[in-house]
């Protein structure tokens, strides 16, 4: 599949919901990727099945806060930069660039890259969203290591890591990165298609173009996009999508914190949630949705606040007092909810005391309706004690 | 001149007097340094005439907080981890090593490595004291590129760091190291035996053994340790040392920020400064001396604090309410009192509103009773005007 620029701009939608309100705001990105790929021509996407085992894949991605991106537009160059001095550090060619984040800015990220170097793009990721650390990957989880990785600041300044394990990785590149003016651009995990094929999270920016397809489908049918939204994530290796509250946002609190956006937003609800109250805890990315005190949703499903009139996704740094939304859930795909995954980014890593609740077990009735994947409901069966 | 484990002895007295209060205590590393060469044998210590142009030539030391020192000692591989990285980045074999810090612990680092890698040390360094940041060498000063450089932690991580400028590295490379724990071990300024040549301060690592030893003299003599450490700056580069107060510690106040141990000490003069208070600041060095509200000694010449009965410094992290302590000051060399050199470590840099105040100018009577080299008798007919 060759990706246009048209196709971009469904992406970035896609991405955006998929961003779970963090992530970066795709706009930027496209902007970049667009550029790209006015300069250079269009990028191919290859699906897992075409990546050869002994192919020299390189992730690429930003890394910080991205309420710094809004303020601060990057050159373009930094990822080139890193992937060039990665090259060089292995004494390899790369052969292919993936994302190693669907969701948010970094779903543009390889398209920059690619572009000019004139590489494809694998379909394809380390966690099917966005998430805030460089070990928050399925690359990680399966026994990938995430270096020797680099980063690249736009001055020119390069730092290349080689560390005993990855969650260094993502201290040592996390200070780096706040000392580089508050983000950076990284090549991690380099890996062989082999490594790539057994750990990635399959199909998903063909997820991201999809999910914005259907918002543009909507809009041009004048027919509801957040239904749009939830009915396009049917038949998905993700699960079906439920709208889990209808609300205004009455309060909305960040700060940034060791290159980190943390925060809390208040929904009131309206509609037939009128009189009930949801709260939504982020860094960086949504994690935890509480209505009325009860958890309904929990990382690493998706939570995330769309507008209910056109179905775009609000990033929590855009997130504003008096703002009607509706707040949506997606499953997150099975890969992501092995018993060592919930280890790294379930609700317990970011500080919470709570199990992670699939979405399927907090609505039933739903899922019973709309059923889920083979593979989930097994998932279902498996997790029926609560200690998780 | 081979160095033994008794020229360690004299070397760790002598490199803690021009540590200025910092430096972290030679004790740890002079222990490192024994056991290296009583492993591997004495190490050569080559003088710059020595030196050949091509030789390759990498100053190593310890990086990080020296109030973390005293409490986990180093296990002594992390250098040697560096060393071989570097060597392996550049694709070169290392021909010698040198100081970056003559003073403090850094006295000792090369010699760990040394040892083991059966190498020269060169009797030259980057400032002929000790001092903050990566930046503040004369190596820095004279356009030798601090990058690459390599730092290595107890666990076998390694960052390798290509910066565009040497702050960028200051900056990186201290910001990794808080996240290693507090300290790391540092290869930087890799660079040809000709660059060596020019940009060193000479000499520095033989004025700490000789300033030992004179201590060490005092000792078996029952003679003055205090003067005997004066006495033994005479002929030296550097030039006089002077008694600048006597006193008794009333307050000491320190704290541990981004990876340095800032302070005040506040002494109580006692004998010929009875009536008296001298406040010393720091930042891991001693900074500025006043003497009732008058700067009496300010960076870079060298402010240390001796025990009157040993003739010991004692390092800041040592200081304790109640100590009897000498203050003395020691002109700093000639190379250290550029004008380039002052804008990177002069009194201004490290936020004083002060223009740099060498010994000389503050107590002409002593200098000229004592003398002062030629060079420096230049220097201060050319800085007569107040504005420096």
């Amino acid at each position: 599949m060759r990706i246009t620029e048209q196709d971009l701009e469904a992406l970035s939608i896609g991405a955006a919901i998929l961003g779970t309100g963090g992530g970066g705001d795709p706009l930027i990105g496209k902007l970049m990727a667009q550029q790209a790929i006015r300069e250079h021509g269009p990028v191919e996407l290859i699906s897992l099945d075409e990546v050869e085992r002994d192919d020299v894949v390189f992730p690429v991605a930003m890394m910080g806060a991205p309420t710094v991106f809004l303020e601060k537009v990057p050159a373009g160059e930094e990822g080139y930069l890193a992937v060039r001095r990665m090259e060089r550090h292995l004494g390899k060619s790369v052969t292919a660039l993936c994302p190693i984040e669907c969701g948010g800015m970094n779903s543009m990220i390889p398209f920059v890259v690619a572009a000019r170097m004139g590489l494809p793009v694998v379909d394809g990721d380390g966690m099917g969203r966005a998430f805030p650390e460089l070990q928050m990957e399925t690359f990680h989880i399966l026994g990938v290591s995430g270096t020797p990785a680099c980063i690249a600041d736009e001055w020119g300044n390069v730092v290349l890591f080689e560390t005993v394990d990855n969650f260094r990785l993502e201290s040592f590149a996390r200070a780096c990165t706040v000392k580089m003016g508050g983000y950076s651009h990284l090549v991690d995990y380099p890996m062989t298609g082999e490594q790539m094929k057994n750990t990635a999270v399959r199909g998903t920016v063909t997820m991201g173009i999809q999910l914005g397809r259907a918002v543009q489908a909507a809009h041009r049918n004048h027919s509801n996009p957040v239904d749009a939204v939830l009915a396009a994530t049917r038949d998905t290796i993700y699960g079906h999508g439920i709208a889990l509250f209808r609300g205004k946002v009455v309060d909305i609190s960040r700060r940034t914190s060791d290159g980190f956006a943390i925060g809390q937003a208040r929904l009131q609800g309206f509609e037939e949630d009128a009189g009930k109250t949801m709260v939504i805890d982020f860094q960086n990315e949504n994690l935890i949705a509480k209505v009325d005190g009860q958890v309904v949703a929990s990382v690493p499903d998706l939570i995330t606040l769309l507008d209910p009139d056109t179905g775009h996704a609000i990033t929590n740094e855009r997130l504003r007092y008096g703002q009607r939304v509706v707040a949506i859930g997606i499953p997150t795909p099975e890969i992501m909810r092995s018993e060592a995954a919930l280890a790294v980014w379930g609700p317990k890593h970011f500080g919470y005391d709570i199990p992670f609740v699939p979405l399927e077990r907090a609505y039933p009735a739903f899922y019973q309706q709309v059923g889920v994947p083979n593979e989930k409901e097994k998932y279902l069966l498996q997790s029926s004690d609560a200690s998780r």
